[in-house]
């Protein structure tokens, strides 16, 4: 897999919040590039979702990401102190601060050791050509292992990488991720392109349904390939995204089953997601695919919950387990033994046609294991 | 406590649905009597809810609740089932079928054993001077234990039953609940004051945020007791359905802990209860409790995550646990000892002021557990 792209280069290292791992990472367009990005919509988003968001988010040239400390709740030292990283990283960049996105994951509350980070990034050796492989694990935290996906699109390359499991350390999920292209595309285009890919991956993905303060994706676009088919670059970018939402939701906490939730037949794509969220997000869904049962009851139900939804009717909805149907037509002792043969698998599909029109939407989730219990629950701060 | 009301006779018996138990009840009104109603809107709502929902709701003379097979998803012969059960019950209420409120609790996609059905309920005894307390017994599936409150008000009583854990059988969530008063109440009185007593309690509490399709709440008034002055009536009606639903949360599916939320400072009341249900519901939040954690971030991200709420800002917000302040003034060491010994009571009550006006509103769930996850994974259909 290339996990190298013209026009960028890049360093990992120690920023002193962990001991022993890279936990910091610059990634930088060697020239101008185009770029998009978005962030967290929360109303506790931290200080680097704050400059990050005031800086030229159309015209990013580098990519700063700090692991094991969120730099969230931290007043307005926190915010100081995300500055004073931004300026570092604009410096080794050799760009205006501006053109650097700032993202910083992992315990909240608790500034960044000032004094140790001033003196670690000090000692951060110079950028060079770099394996954006070495950047997603410096970026992990409790992940179990690091997220990266590639594309070739005509002399182009597109390379992301990401990282989020549900929970980080003793706080919340944090979902990075950022995709890096040759590709010569421009930033209104881009941004396009890349909100409509968010759209159907970072957006159609659940671990838990908690939104961290600091989620944020970002697309950096360096031109050294030159122009693409702009149709195949955005295929390009929904199947990187695609490929890193499948493996987050695979590697959510406590999680030992992906569940991807097909929904059909809707009035339109916002009403598919809609359901399909309430689908991969239900407890009972989650825990039901857990224990291999093929509970279409509980999927129904949460069909049911989307209230709103007065022109879903239950005669004209069908519910199936990888091709199996189990509604209307319930299963057969027979059909029921294949069905839960099915609901062993790593990967769970859930297909859920509302019969009403054309829309559809695919979203990602896991299941629902005490292994997540334990892990928010018996780990205390 | 007081489970008996002037006014109301009923039995209790079996429909054939469980073994061993009572899985049938009948409470009827003598005479005639007003009533309100309020149903689950969920769009997978099952016969019995569809039957209750055209019946006359402001007049009902009688209740009669299945246990065991919740009677969901079983087409046209499940809609036929239900009346005929409906039917059964004006009977021996001596009223007409439309007086008759018809709820099922238990296993989906099943049709009720009618040929046992008839004979048993056939075989049930005339209806007489009935213990609430024993049809709190008879509407259980999963619960724990029964679930029994009253109010005395002037002359009158009021005495509320309910069920409903987060869980049945295999299959989902069901809440009943069922109040029966002597006192006199109009019906376009009484429907108004029961629904603004919903409001603040049956749609205020969360288990795991799945809605059953067969959630149903009644309150029927025999008028035995004579007038009563209706603003004490109505606090009476919100005393027991509080006490009501503090039972259904802290019986909840594997919950060792109660939770209620306290939200002040709102924009307006429904600000509250959007905000307050974002905290009960989160499972970050819910493990913490679980784990004793006093772990005010992910209170912080819960709120954060109402999106729409674009009036909330993290500066003006104030988060304490049990009167003790978390955020924005952060727990000195001694003040954490303090927080986690708070967190290891059966009630947990986490304060959140938003600082905007005076809107207030009050949620109540539970803790996720691992006997959550036990319950609704190993146990398959």
């Amino acid at each position: 897999m290339t996990t190298t792209v013209a026009g960028f280069v890049g360093v990992t290292g120690s920023a002193g919040v962990k001991a022993g791992v890279a936990d910091l990472s610059l990634v930088h367009a060697t020239g101008a590039a185009t770029s998009a990005a978005v962030f967290t919509r929360s109303r506790f988003a931290g200080p680097s979702v704050r400059v990050s968001r005031e800086a030229d988010t159309s015209g990013l040239r580098a990519v700063v990401v700090v692991s094991g400390n969120a730099n969230v709740a931290t007043g307005e030292q926190g915010l100081a102190d995300a500055r004073e990283l931004q300026a570092w990283a604009a410096g080794r960049a050799g760009c205006s601060p501006q053109q650097v996105l700032v993202a910083s994951t992992g315990v909240i509350g608790v500034r960044y050791p000032l004094e140790t980070m001033r003196e670690r990034l000090a000692e951060v050796p110079a950028v060079g050509p770099v394996d954006l492989g070495s950047v997603a694990r410096a970026i992990m935290t409790t992940d179990t292992r690091p997220k990266v996906a590639s594309r070739r699109v005509g002399a182009a390359t597109v390379v992301g990488i990401a990282k989020g499991v549900g929970m980080i350390e003793p706080d919340m999920a944090t979902m990075l991720s950022f995709v890096y292209t040759d590709a010569e595309v421009g930033a209104t285009e881009l941004d396009a392109m890349f909100r409509r890919v968010v759209d159907r991956t970072y957006n159609a993905v659940s671990v838990d349904t908690d939104t961290s303060t600091s989620d944020t994706a970002a697309v950096l676009a360096s031109g050294a390939a030159g122009p693409v088919d702009p149709a195949a670059l955005e295929a390009a970018l929904l199947e990187v995204g695609t490929e890193l939402v499948r493996m987050i939701a695979s590697d959510g906490e406590g999680a030992s089953t992906l569940i991807e939730v097909r929904v059909t037949g809707a009035r339109d794509d916002a009403q598919a997601k809609l359901v399909g969220k309430s689908v991969v997000s239900s407890p009972l869904v989650k825990t039901a695919v857990h224990g291999a049962d093929p509970n279409w009851g509980r999927v129904a139900m949460a069909v049911g919950k989307c209230e709103s939804e007065t022109d879903i009717h239950q005669e004209d909805v069908r519910i199936a387990f990888g091709g199996l149907e189990t509604y209307p037509t319930l299963p057969t002792p027979e059909r029921r033994a294949e069905l839960e043969a099915y609901l062993a698998n790593d990967t769970v599909v859930i297909e859920v046609d509302l019969g009403i029109a054309d829309g559809a939407f695919t979203v990602y989730g896991c299941d629902l294991t005490e292994g997540y219990i334990r892990i928010n629950a018996d780990y205390t701060t």
